[in-house]
């Protein structure tokens, strides 16, 4: 381990992995961390639920798309909707720094309202810190989930019924949250026309999960971007993960903002993008399903499980060549989310 | 409301009350969140659960009786256990600055593993995020908790079964954590002989309930003290509360300190006293058994529930005298949790 935090560490990419590795499961040391999942799997009486957290501590508090409240709900609402659970209580715990304004504060707290309106979940508890100022950056939240498992999908999260040949589906654009943040830290609020595509998944998850399909794995693509999923996969399955670049929807705008501040889109933050692997039989039907809705509507089948080249994961390029996907390695964006 | 956020507004006072009320509970409306509990009472399928979350910004994080990761796993058990519920598993975020030491990060972590196997709980999901230098604070720590209730213990932490003539007792000394805290600051460290009283009280509880005793209400006395556990406690019930003050342990070595700053006691932060509302005939039992316990060695009768002075507590002092309990207007001690 390096001898001090860098921000790397909160990237979601490999210094994240490691410090979650030699830090807190070696600590905390129990099978259920161990599994690794963004939601745990967990047993109370005869009811399974899933359990998740995350801190948000995006900069800027108001982007293109959302805010720093709605993100906070959409992020725990995906986690545990991706899953395979549904999510019903949020808790909603503020650091905020002495100062800030209340009007602002207010509308953040509209936006988590409306957000959970919408996704079908209830705020039920709730934490308020207030720290002089300089001594955090305007406010932090964080919002914990829980959700209940059926049983037949419980275990979507894991994976474990992934096989080669299943098919690895996204439900629209990537990249669009990273860039829409970047794009308000360079050039100016709202100049760029990119927009977050912060939004919460449990709807378009219900109506995949209704068709029947063999939902093999869910995950949300957050920090760390797109990559970061089919790394973690490849590496989990020790099977090969197989990913046609010209299938993966990026809009033009923001392909022309990565080009510009040269990021590589498959490594930018997404809030409101989850890559399915699904039974190749049923690959079709849960496009199809995916395209009807409004969040699934560019929803592409980008790649598959292979056998070949285990525990990676390759890109097919547009121009005929293969590259390896591979974790990210500093920090690319810190406080994207 | 006040046109900025305030130090206030986090104290556990009658600002963070105001904000809870005008801003959280206004927007969030739902039935749950406004019992205002610090546990959330929840059903899942045909299973009762606690839920609850806290963020801890305690400020130095290393201090005589624990450190942040500590407290982090102690409150949350505690609020969870207070309701009722038998606390079984802990979400651990992290929000770390840029250049915090690795070792430091690694005693935290350490304790609070330490303190997880302690209390009998699993941390089985987490978070960590990393903000540039001069951004947060060192580190501060988002525990969310999940407790499964028994139905008849269910219904304690809204305390709708106390009654006029129920004993009010606590399990020992109060003021101990934050003048601990406020030694540090003011002498540096370690040398006013003051330890946090930090500790998960499950064990106590459980030994409690065990009894078969009446239990009609308990609550953990944290920010704002226990003063601010007995207007809360007054104003919900619409009953009296009164307190003989010679019966309140307070440490004297605490009491000097407390004299020295200019500290009332019984508002000064605890993180190891909860205070029950007890059936008349079931108080002395309920004592002898917490006397029992490494954590109700000092435990002591304060006071009784009235029906003089309604959603008033009273407290009579050492000499004869009567003053009203009031909520704590300003902030006391920033960042004391």
């Amino acid at each position: 381990m390096k001898e001090t935090i860098l921000l790397g560490h909160g990237s979601g990419g490999k210094l994240s992995h490691e410090l979650i590795k030699n830090l807190f499961v070696k600590y905390f040391d129990n099978a259920i961390l161990k599994q690794q999942t963004d939601a745990a799997l967990l047993q109370l009486n005869r009811t399974k639920i899933a359990f998740t957290t995350d801190s948000y501590v995006i900069d800027p508090v108001f982007f293109p798309g959302g805010n720093i409240g709605k993100l906070a709900v959409c992020g725990t609402v995906n986690d545990i909707s991706v899953s395979g659970a549904k999510p019903l209580y949020i808790s909603a715990a503020f650091i905020i720094e002495e100062g800030f304004p209340l009007t602002d504060l207010e509308k953040i707290v509209s936006a988590m309202a409306d957000e959970a309106k919408k996704a079908g979940v209830l705020i039920v508890t709730g934490d308020t810190k207030v720290v002089s100022k300089g001594q955090c950056d305007k406010v932090f939240i964080n919002t914990a989930g829980i959700g209940v498992h059926e049983e037949k999908y419980c275990e979507i999260g894991l994976g474990v019924k992934i096989k080669t040949g299943d098919k690895i589906i996204i439900n629209g654009s990537i990249a669009d949250h990273g860039m829409a943040i970047m794009a308000v830290r360079n050039f100016g609020n709202f100049e760029a026309d990119i927009k977050s595509d912060c939004a919460s998944l449990n709807g378009l998850i219900q109506k995949i999960l209704n068709t029947g399909s063999r939902i093999n794995f869910m995950r949300d693509a957050t920090r760390g971007g797109m990559a970061t999923v089919l790394c973690e996969l490849a590496e989990q399955l020790k099977l090969g993960v197989e990913i046609e670049e010209f299938r993966v929807p990026v809009n033009e705008n923001v392909r022309g903002m990565c080009e510009l501040l040269g990021f590589d889109p498959f490594y930018v933050a997404n809030e409101g993008k989850v890559i399915l692997v699904v039974h190749p039989d049923d690959a079709e039907l849960v496009l199809e399903t995916m395209k009807l809705h409004e969040l699934g509507k560019d929803a592409s089948i980008i790649g598959e499980i292979v056998e070949a080249h285990p525990s990676k994961a390759i890109l097919n390029t547009g121009i005929g060549g293969k590259r390896i996907i591979d974790m990210l390695a500093g920090e690319q964006l810190p406080r994207i989310c």
